[in-house]
């Protein structure tokens, strides 16, 4: 295929990933789409599904009725029913190997969900004028990962056309938003013969053109969802009968955002969200809080987590509830390692459409791309986060973000020059 | 019509109504058969919607799409066009009176809204093996206010054949159930010439044949709803941009609960529903909180009203957020007067079908028709609550619930009898 | 010796006990006194300091400075050394016990501890111009125990020399005014065989030559002390190794108050007194807080001390602290039989000086007289609490407060004729 | 003088001053001693007691009588009387000038308050092995300010000895260790015109030969004292008439402690006192919390202190009560001015003594020298804080810390030398 075909081709599969945007482990057109991809380009191993990652790892997977309207929404949309059935019950994401004799294991993580929130009507709004709008009410790629996806299809295809000597594995993972899938894809086993791992963003306020050799600033975090029950009870009549439930929440709240701050750096605590109670004249059985804790390490968060527990169950206690807790999102933080970064710099001052390099940046938010990059550093291997620019007219996460076509070549030449080069290099 | 037709109509009446349950000021269907009847037997005066109640006292009204929705239902079942007109916004009950000479204004007060409860599908449920099941879903006459309406009809029939001297005023009341409609009925001024009072209950666990001459134990009670308003923030970004709702409202909690016990006798605090909040990572701007404080006496019932605002305010402004605080019903606490209790009892003693009359019995909980009670109390007039048994299957508010009709005759003949007494004794 | 002179030796006694006021445990001189007074007249059974209470039993006891420092004090007062070493350990009280042949065991129980205040120096101040104002700095008998000591004495010596058929025991009791006292001497074995109890108070607004048959409404009461023990930290530099015994006390307090009424009857909590922490910039070791909880019951009393453990233990947990919590003082509730109450009527309404007799009124505080009368009640027997009119000119527990001496024959004279009436009625 | 004298007089100086220990606005003997000698020295202007502080900026100043006692016990010790009449109502502290002629104005600020804290009584503690242990029973010179107001002497001595043109001015400021006089004295007008400020700490875990050029990290800090005002009223009698005092401190320490974190930086905040209440039964009238703010910048700790007052406001508010908020102590952070840390490194350098030169480290704590910094800063003129190394056995603030007496020449020598060096190069 000639080259101007191949963008047209990625192009238009970045316009068909828009057009369905698909959250954590519902990705299910977004799976089956790559996955054709994947077939037609022809790799050496290619696992879906349930052997994509390592099955109780994944956090805040929807109740079995959210995954069927999915499920179903993606087949109307003509996903490849054969590919579907190997994603039911929510497995989905994929890892595609390239083989290409002896040389290291290099690794991209790519992540490939969108977002429920809607997308612009607006006519000035590129995909509404050019009609790959959100087919998904109330869903929409707000933050590139359509164009994300795209990268990992693009470097692959453009490694399979290389010189390139060693073994290409490119992540494509579910649910990063929620930071519910990065744990999952980390605790495979894909990732442990991986030496050099990249990851990708786009955007963040660099425009098209510009290249981050190594984002850094994650800060570590731990989603959790806290659900208390106590006893109903009468509140006029029999009031010392109740265990108040929505008492425990109360108290929990009051005692989170009281955990010290700890000497070693930034820690953050928030209760996002609270629910509970049937009726003002009964005494609550149930009752729930939604929050977060975050550290500038994974230490800090750790030891905000650890206290925080003692909140929750203490303040149950309190109350004469229980209290079930579940962990919905977590990613630690991580460090881009200079020796890679040196290498994307190196190569993305080299690369046509590529004007300006940035040494680094901060990211400041948080990310699980940070347990894969974890994993390869725990096992002696090195890792960067590398950021390509992109003119975004809205912010991330709102209504009117749009990637700008002309970076996604330009982040496929970095990210499989990247490659190629360490693979030379071996920093 | 001889009696038995009589009483036919009366029981089709009441299984209409039970048929179509309706909430707080959406009696639409319900106030327009009451109406239909009473143009029928023909009163004096009758005054519906707007003419009934003090609009401005109304509390708890439902928002417009909540109205429409009732209405639209409450025509499509048939209900008279011309009348349903006249309830548009809302306005829902309807005050009748009967003028028969000289004597004195007597008031009968009976409640005519139902349940936001679904009914039992159980074949052995006796509306559903007779056919008249709630046909509004979710909704269901579980307290037995299709019966009370029926006794409204029922002693203004009765009255109007009878050698009775005076005025009779019925006052059929929307919203008790969630005491939202006592007030607006007690400020309109129909209340203001009656000299006695009588107020009426099916059931409370008296079998059928058992009267009780007086309820008392009323307590009174205040539900409130506060809404807290601060600033979104990001939780990790910007955490201290936010002015937290969900802190003010685990504030106001704690501090609500702990108000004081007061000297003079039994108070209650409850915290009853909670929300708010959007994401776990977004410092909620807008919480709630729904409750309700309970006296022995209107005096203690005013003491933790006002503590409560108290502690509602401070945690507002604790965590620089606004709080809206309303009301959404409300009823003082009443006692029943001796010399009404005595005429019902001596009536009760002599009508067929009674077995058992029991003087007086605590109800132990709340009921708005205090607000009218209290009106003629304190204007220097008389009022009792009268219990009339009925075997009821299920408890009161449950899926199971239903009336003896054999109770409904007994009933209206117990009213309409101590109606003409009180014309006769003036106690 | 006459009546007169009787009488005269009486009021010095009241009047040496009122010079010497000892708080709880520490009343060495006023036991000395009365042990050397009985020792005078002489009794069957005479059972001082720890054959007088079961050891454990006692509340509140003060650390061993503060008992030696009353030690000495009452030494110097000039206390018999010999009785004072059988009250070493802070084991003060006496039980005296009258044989007189064949009738039921009568008890009396009298308290005979002071008051930590002090005592007005005002001229006016009776025992200011008549010279037996407290010689105690601080201490002060402002709720008249001098004279019900002195009611205990002039009884056994009023029993002894009349006709009276059975056994009297007078329960000298320590530490009333700290609840600490009652408890003790009524799980000794002198209660055991105890059919008829009387427990007396001056005062309480009747004025002398009023009787109260029986005084009734003793709140059950529980005093706790709880001591939280944490880790201190530099709250600047280590914020999160510190356990923050001031976070853990702030949560006790908030859920404390918080402690859902109960249906059954009236409820209190209060957390009296706080203290602890030692600098701003220290994360606090420790700290503490002591209160108290009421029932109108004691089975209400202890609905509140269980729940206010859970708050006080789940509160340490929170913080990570340790609790040790206390029980300072105790009382249950308690009613006064009517059979005794209508003996000691009788016998008032013809005693010289008894010009009104009250048959029950409510005390509305807490004493712990009741834990004897529980005791003797739940062995079978009666009990009754009996109010002996005194002119006082300032409230209880103010530094004016004192006992018209005219009231003690009269105490005396209504007491002894109850006890010989009942040993007579047996009813 | 010979040199050796010179230094021995100082010496002698420092000993006795570390005799006589003195905490904040009680350095009566201490500022009488310092005067004596600067009398003796010759100085061109000495400002004492009104007149070297703004008297209404001093913070935490004591009672009448707490003043009372330490200057009769400095008149005890010896105190030149005329100078502490001077110093009456604990105004403490002196301004000294040295005028030599045209040049720049250089500041230096040294602190002379000691600790209530015992001192050791250890044989092996150089002052009592060598005489020279506090005199002043639960107060020491435990941080090393005998050999701050030693430096003071010192450098004036060197300094009128030298060839050094321009102006001289050093402050012996009281009250560093409540952080409760350096705002006094930055707000005198001896600081309007000083160019360059120098300020010295001995220790600090550096080794005597140890220099540090220019210590940072100050937190900036604001002690606060909350008084809570209610209403009393018997617990078990009347418990809805009292406003509860510790339920407001209760509630003020649970929201303090969630104030919060924020983006820009590191911030705390500590409850570390509290108190209150008189009796378990009674509903506390008045009790207190002590505290205190901190922040990486003076804007992070202004933004705790704005919430911290919010907070206290509020619970304040929501008992019913009144507050009473005072700042006992506060301090701006600051940085030092790398150009006087360069001219004090390279003086340094040469300085005989002196084997190492730090360039800067962290103090890591609070200081008011802040004040005095920023001031100058603010007007254009440059200042640092300077490290003397000294071997130190015990650490700051215990028991058994003392100062190596080789470390005090080898100071006056670094800070004089930079005096002379600022005047020359006026960098």
């Amino acid at each position: 295929m000639s080259q101007q075909a191949e963008r047209d081709r990625l192009i238009e599969l970045r316009r068909d990933l828009h057009r369905h945007p698909e959250p954590a482990w519902r990705e299910f057109y977004t799976t089956a789409r790559i996955v054709e991809e994947l077939e037609r380009i022809g790799v050496d191993e290619l696992h879906v599904g349930r052997d994509a990652v390592a099955e109780d790892e994944r956090m805040a997977v929807p109740g079995d009725d959210e995954l069927e309207t999915w499920y179903e929404q993606a087949r109307d949309a003509g996903a490849d029913e054969e590919i579907l059935e190997r994603l039911e019950g929510g497995y989905t994401g994929a890892v595609a190997v390239v083989e290409a004799g002896d040389g290291p294991t290099v690794g991209l993580r790519v992540d490939i969900d969108g977002l429920l929130r809607a997308e612009s009507t607006d006519d000035d709004h590129a995909p509404v004028a050019e009609g790959f709008r959100s087919e998904h009410d109330g869903a929409m790629h707000a933050c590139g990962h359509d164009a994300h996806a795209t990268f990992g299809v693009g470097v692959i295809e453009a490694i399979a056309d290389s010189d390139f000597e060693g073994t290409l594995k490119v992540f494509f993972q579910p649910g990063e938003e929620m930071i519910a899938g990065g744990k999952a894809m980390a605790e495979s086993d894909h990732i442990d013969d991986v030496e050099y791992l990249l990851a990708a963003h786009v955007g963040l306020d660099h425009p098209t053109g510009e290249v981050v050799a190594g984002l850094d600033g994650f800060l570590a975090v731990s989603h959790f969802r806290a659900e208390f029950e106590g006893e109903p009870a009468h509140a006029g009549g029999q009031p010392n009968d109740g265990e108040n439930a929505i008492q425990a929440v109360a108290t929990a709240i009051q005692n989170l955002y009281a955990i010290p701050r700890h000497e070693d750096g930034a820690t953050r605590v928030n209760a996002g969200k609270i629910g509970g109670g049937t009726a003002t004249n009964i005494i609550a059985e149930s009752a729930h809080v939604e929050g977060e804790v975050r550290g500038e390490t994974t230490e800090l968060k750790d030891y905000m987590k650890a206290r925080a527990e003692r909140a929750l169950e203490s303040a149950a206690e309190m109350h004469g509830c229980t209290v079930e807790r579940s962990t919905n999102g977590e990613a630690p933080s991580a460090e881009s390692d200079q020796e890679l970064v040196d290498v994307v710099g190196d190569v993305a001052g080299t690369t046509d459409g590529v004007d300006t390099v940035v040494d680094r940046d901060e990211l400041g938010g948080s990310e699980d791309a940070t347990y894969l990059m974890r994993t390869v550093q725990q096992n002696g291997g090195r890792a960067a986060y590398v950021g390509v620019g992109t003119d975004h007219p809205g912010g991330h996460h709102t209504a009117t973000f749009d990637v700008d076509e002309e970076s996604i070549p330009i982040g496929i030449d970095v990210l499989a020059g990247a490659v190629r080069e360490i693979a030379e290099r071996r920093p």
